[in-house]
């Protein structure tokens, strides 16, 4: 369900009697209408995981939600409704995941603003697909110009204001310190099902070990590489028969979906990160 | 997440401001800890359905969940923990069903206590399954003796106390008196993707149509033949090469783990009946 | 296994003993080498089908492949290695599936020439997808004028040699003169799982009877509204939170994925129709 | 399609030109009538692998089909109609494996022999699990017996004739000479997607990184633990609310599921061992 009229309020904490109370009891106060909430309890890790999506005429009082904030302890962020977040997209050769992702944002589907497309190669790597007046920049990189070429982007994410960075199919690794940089707000698509096939060529790996399914992972990039929190993934049934290009072909398929899945779940406030593990609450 | 010691608060009424609020919040006061919360607000329908599973010392104060529910004239039930419903189980030849519901009830999958096995064939069609210490009962039906044979049924669901009736392959189409009778407590395995191939032997019917996959859906009983409430679906994939006989092989796979999803939905409170719809949340 | 560079051949008859000795015998005394042979016996129609691909350094005697065909009664056809078929591909005013088969076909993934795209809206309502230097053609319907429309597009397939028209979510039923006219190479996505919610608005039917999976089915065009011969199927998981715009959202994604599917395997020539079944060895 | 009166022929060898003319020719002057031939030529590794199931009045003449391996330089193998493989599984504690072999080969879904049960456990724990009149064998195992223990195993196997032996959640490794003895006969369900997860504990491994799929692997058992030709692969979607002991539930549907695909293909001899890598022909 997704309500581009709705505000979200994220709540984490630990968890302790009376959170779903005093929230719910506030918005109640504050004339707000729930109108979706999801809520998870890890007992294990005692922690508490809080989204609730709502109407109103105007915002609830910011003050008081940071004084029930603090009563519990908890994190907590406001999402103001038709809020969109300016997005900058990363991209290598393959272009099938950037196609995907500005098909779908110019149907509507992906609430967010598009403000840079990045790539380590000219334009004409990717000119099958068209970016209309988006912005295009190429930043090249050798093993030498890896700090300077990542200034520039670190430049170019300010400067263009972008919230979240997508890695799809962007084939550099970013360095720690980007990756920290970014924490959070920095999804990655990787051509592999997670854990499995780490490392480069993994549709070759697969076709000699056989495997009968292929699979993609979405996540955050985190200095850990191919580590970071997951937010979705799926997978695709193969044969002996397929080579590793057929294996290429049908994971396209499966990557664009499963990235834009989670670029969805993200724009939406649905994935809250809590250390190494997400809580996604899918539509 | 399944908590054999979890209290389950069932709420559905009207969508209206506050619900959320004034239920945790009376929890919360009558010591109550909440565990897990769904709710679903069909905005189109201005439905509520709400489910809270909590633990507490004691159950809270029936009069007073009786005066918040009158005050949003809300339908609500409360479930204790470690409640177990006594199921009464129907089969005719095909005990696949039959067989995994009771292995998945003895290793402690299923929280019911199976009271009945009632067949209209005698014991020795199903005699493949290990049914130990469940009383079984051949109750026979013809054209003629079928209003006879429910009296006995009902009879027995009566005196074995049977809170849920599951049509495990039950080849026999209840009466309409039958299935008012027992509405919202009896669930049925269509061996077929609903809707689609209604009526007999679909598995032909959809070899004959060259269909790529075949499904089977659980439903409550109605009076309305193949048409009560969705409970869960799942389909499976074929191909042209796939026989009758192979469409049936497959087809029980799908059939087994669609009902025991089903009754272990049923079984944890996870559906709402609403009229003809369902909201189910899963675990 | 896709090979641009193989022969394809596909044979058709009734069961009889001999055939795949016949026909690869005499592949092998031409100097052929069969890289891929499917087959299919359907004991019960007494039917046998068979797709042969096999690279050589020219095409096998024609002659010789027509008396093997007269000794056995069968049905043959020989595709050329690099052979791509003309496609005329019509859409209304939803432009996924047409964004999907055109970027598939940019990247080389559909060995096909598309020769134009028809609509009977104007370019405008489907400006979003960029479509080249393909000729866009206009050809507005109305109830008076379908025959006069229907005509304009006959021509249109004759002049521009299309071998293949693909529906892409073209919201207008074809007459019964033209379903004949293009028997076996028309293809429709239809936008709901076949048996099942035929009609209008599918995704609304599904939301109010509660379903769990929608889904869609690409099929042959035939004078049988929504009852042509089924290519391919696929269903997408759903819950009662899904609205029906959700249910359209989530449907774009398994209709395009079902479409471009059935054309791949279509333009593979691993498609056999048979009266009104399919034999499909998928790639 | 499974033809329990169908004879079997099996070839692997380099790939050549002739192959299936070769084979097909000499069945149809036997008078055989194919039924089924699935063939698959790997042309990165140049290796080609048929399989082909035909009905006879008597098998063809096995000195004639060495004569046609031998021109080819082909491995054959000949497996006549209702031959049922004699069968020894092996279990631990987790019965769930054994009670879905147990029903599908009751109700003749499986065509084999089962000749012992063999647990390092006593009846005792699996006795949820009727055996009817299989053997049941105690073979405790310790650190200090391991060589001991196997070494009845072996005798065991020797003695009851069995053909194939299935690691049914036997959670003992096998020695290396022991594996190496049951090369190509021994069956093993991974309670894991391989690669990923191996060793102890994959499903709170699972858990703590937040993956969204789990799967389980069937794959013959050799000397390199988890890394065997993999037969047959599935997933089930999870979520953060999974506690490791609901993914423990979940992951036995999909266990048992894939490990009687698995023996159902293996007895079926669907399943072509080539060095690491198998080749599977689904029915």
């Amino acid at each position: 369900m997704a309500h581009s009229d709705a505000h979200v309020l994220i709540v984490t904490c630990a968890s302790q009697a009376g959170l779903v109370a005093a929230w719910s009891g506030f918005l109640f106060q504050s004339g707000a209408n729930i109108i979706e909430i999801n809520q998870h309890a890890d007992l294990a890790e005692s922690r508490f995981f809080m989204r609730i999506a709502f109407t109103a005429d105007a915002p609830p009082d910011q003050d008081m939600l940071a004084a029930i904030a603090a009563r519990f302890d908890a994190h907590w962020q406001l999402h103001l409704p038709r809020e969109r977040q300016r997005v900058l997209i990363m991209v290598s050769k393959f272009d099938h995941c950037l196609a995907d992702l500005l098909y779908r944002w110019r149907i509507g589907e992906l609430a967010m603003d598009p403000v840079a497309i990045v790539s380590n190669h000219p334009r004409a790597a990717t000119q099958a697909v068209e970016i209309g007046s988006i912005p295009f920049h190429h930043l090249p990189i050798t093993r030498d110009t890896k700090h300077e070429q990542e200034a520039r982007l670190q430049a170019l994410i300010a400067s263009s204001g972008a919230d979240l960075v997508i890695l799809a199919r962007y084939m550099q690794v970013l360095s720690d310190e980007m990756s920290s940089a970014l924490a959070g707000r920095c999804i990655n698509i990787h051509h592999s099902f997670l854990p499995g096939f780490k490392g480069a060529r993994p549709y070759h790996q697969a076709h000699a070990r056989g495997v009968k399914l292929i699979g993609a992972t979405a996540h955050y990039v985190t200095t850990d590489l191919d580590e970071g929190p997951i937010i979705e993934q799926d997978v695709e049934r193969i044969t002996h028969a397929d080579t590793p290009e057929d294996l290429i072909r049908k994971g396209r398929d499966v990557e664009r979906r499963v990235l834009s899945r989670a670029v969805n779940y993200h724009l939406q406030h649905r994935v809250i990160l809590d250390g190494h593990r997400t809580v996604v609450f899918p539509d």
